[in-house]
C-alpha cells in the first residue's frame, strides 16, 4: 500500500470522504469502529453508508410497527438503532411458530449472532400483524426465511392464517452477485430475491410488491452528496472544506453498480473503476464505462491528488 | 385406528399393495424398517417405492461417472444404494471448495446426516467434471445448494471454471408444496426447483434443463404396478394375488399430485382421496375429483374390504 492513500486518511489533507456499500448486517456505529482499526484512522459513523442507511427515513412509517428484520449479522440491531421500537428478527420470530420450518430439525445455525432480543409475550407476537419486513442483509437460511416471508406477505402479517393486503417489503440492495475470495461471483441479496418472487408468484395470485434501496439506486448517491456536504460543514474532527463541490469521486470496483450509479447520478460524479473486484477487464468497461479506470485504489487516489489541489471531495465504494 | 387396517396389513387378507410418497432421503431399507417398526407388520424394501425411486434407472448411465447427490437425509446413501459408485453428497463436494459458500461462516448444520463419506482425495475431486446432480430429498441449505448448482451446472460440472455444457440434473418430486403439523401447506422440492430455475435462468444465457420424478408422474404409476405384479407372483414372504388386477387403488391426501397422478394414469386406477392432508373440502376436489373421497385412511380400506372380495392389489400414498 502507498503511502499516499495514508497520508490522505490520515487527515492532511481536507477532503471530505465517506464509504458507501451495499453490504451491511451491522450497526454504522459498529462498522465505523472496524474501519477505523483496520486503517488505523478514525472513521465517523456518518461516514458509513451501508444498503440498509435509507430504511433510517423509514421510521416515521414503521416506528411503532411490529416490523421482522432479516439477514446475516444483527438485522434487529440495526432496525432498532435507526429508531424502529417494535422490531423482531427473523431468527426470532421464525422461534414463535411451531412447525413453521419443516426443515428446522435438519438445521442447527449459529447462535447469538443478533444482540438485539427483548423480552417478549409469545402470544402478543403471534396476535400483532406484522406491518413491513426488512431484508437487512444476506439472508443466511433461504429456505426458512423464504418460507417465513411467504407466511408473512401472502396473509397481511399473520402466518398461518389466510387474510389481508400484502406488508411492505424493503431489500437493502439489489446486488445479483458479488465478488468474494472465491474465482466467480457469489449470489447475493438480489438472487434471494429473484427466489423469493418467483415463489411468491407461484403461490399468490398478486404479483409481489417490494422496494429496493442499495447502489446503483440514484437515492443512494443523491444522500451520499447530502451527507458529504454536512461532513463538509460539520464543526466537529470530520474533514473540513468546500459545502459546494466541483467534483464528487466515486471509486468502486463493480461496473453494474458502482459506475452505473455515478453515471446515472451525472454530475458533479465523476467515476473511477477499479481492476480488484468484479471488474477483470484491460480497457474500459463496455456496458458501464467509467471516467477512468486503474488497478488499485491506490492508484485512484493518486490520481485525485494529483488532479486537485486537495479541496475536494472523494467517495469510495 | 379402526380394527380392519390392522388386519389388512397383518396380511390375513391377501392383497398386495405398496406405499408410494415423493418424500426420500433414507434407502428403501430403512424407509421399509421405519414402516414396519411404525405399523408392526413387516413391509419390503420393495414395497417402499419413495419419489428418488426411478433414479435407479439411471445408474447405467451414471454408474461410474462423479455425480453430486443433495438434500435432507442419506442422499448420497440412497444413490450409492442403487448402485452409483462415485456419488457424493452436496455436503461433501461444498466443504472441498474454499470460499464457496460466503454465508458458510454464519450457519453451522448438524453433521452427520449421511452415513456415505468415503476417502477421496480434494484434488481428485476438484479436477473431475460433475456429470449428473441428483436433488434426492429437499435441500436443507438452500442458499449454498443453489449457489453450489449453479457452479456445477454453468461450467460443466467444474465450479469457478467457465466452460462446458450443462451437466444433467434430476429432480425427485416437483411439489410445489406439501402438509404437515402447520395450519397452512410448506413449500417442498418444487419451491426449490423454481428458485434454482429462476435465478440460473438470470446468470446463464441457456435455460436450465431438468427431469422432475414423483407423483403425479404417469412413469411412477406405471413403475408400481409393475412392482405390484411382481409382489403378487414373487414366492417370498410377501402378500400373494392375481397377477392380473381388475383395480388398483390409489388412496391419497393430495388432490394434485395423488388423485391427479392416478386420474392421468387412467384404468386400472381408482383414487380415493382422504381429508387427511392438504385438502380439507366438504365435497370432492374441483380441479381434480376422486373415485372416492373419505375422511380417514381406515375408511378408504374399509370401503375396498367392503367392495372388493378380498383379491384386489391396494396402493397407499
Amino acid at each position: 500500500v502507498e503511502v499516499s492513500i495514508w497520508y490522505f486518511f490520515a487527515g492532511a489533507l481536507k477532503i471530505p470522504f465517506l464509504f458507501l456499500t451495499n453490504g451491511g448486517g451491522l450497526p454504522e456505529s459498529k462498522r465505523a469502529s472496524e474501519m477505523s482499526r483496520l486503517l488505523g484512522v478514525n472513521v465517523s459513523p456518518l461516514q458509513m453508508l451501508q444498503g440498509h442507511s435509507p430504511f433510517r427515513k423509514l421510521v416515521n412509517k414503521f416506528g411503532n410497527e411490529l416490523v421482522v428484520a432479516a439477514g446475516k449479522g444483527e438485522p434487529a440491531a440495526v432496525m432498532s438503532n435507526y429508531g424502529f421500537k417494535n422490531v423482531i428478527s427473523m431468527d426470532e420470530y421464525a422461534s414463535y411458530f411451531d412447525n413453521i420450518d419443516p426443515l428446522a430439525p435438519y438445521k442447527k445455525f449459529m447462535i447469538g449472532q443478533d444482540g438485539h432480543k427483548e423480552l417478549r409475550s409469545r402470544e402478543n407476537v403471534l396476535s400483532q400483524r406484522v406491518q413491513a419486513a426488512f431484508i437487512v442483509s444476506d439472508p443466511v437460511d433461504w429456505s426458512r426465511d423464504i418460507q417465513v416471508l411467504c407466511d408473512i406477505l401472502r396473509t397481511g402479517g399473520l402466518p398461518g392464517k389466510k387474510i389481508g393486503p400484502q406488508p411492505h417489503l424493503y431489500f437493502a440492495n439489489d446486488d445479483l452477485d458479488y465478488q468474494t475470495a472465491f474465482p466467480t461471483e457469489r449470489l447475493g441479496m438480489g438472487a434471494f430475491r429473484i427466489a423469493l418472487e418467483s415463489i411468491f408468484n407461484r403461490i399468490h395470485d398478486n404479483p409481489l410488491e417490494y422496494t429496493s434501496f442499495g447502489k446503483p439506486n440514484p437515492f443512494v448517491f443523491k444522500n451520499a452528496e447530502d451527507v458529504l456536504k454536512e461532513i463538509a460543514t460539520s464543526p466537529d474532527s470530520l474533514k473540513q472544506g468546500s459545502r459546494h463541490f466541483k467534483t464528487l469521486y466515486m471509486i468502486g470496483d463493480n461496473p453494474k453498480i458502482d459506475i452505473r450509479g455515478a453515471r446515472q447520478a451525472g454530475a458533479p460524479w465523476f467515476s473511477i473503476l477499479t481492476r480488484t473486484g468484479v471488474f477483470k477487464g484491460k480497457d474500459n468497461h463496455a456496458e458501464f464505462p467509467a471516467d477512468l479506470v486503474v488497478d488499485t485504489v491506490e492508484e485512484a487516489v493518486d490520481f485525485i491528488l494529483t488532479r486537485e489541489s486537495a479541496k475536494q471531495s472523494l467517495l469510495m465504494s
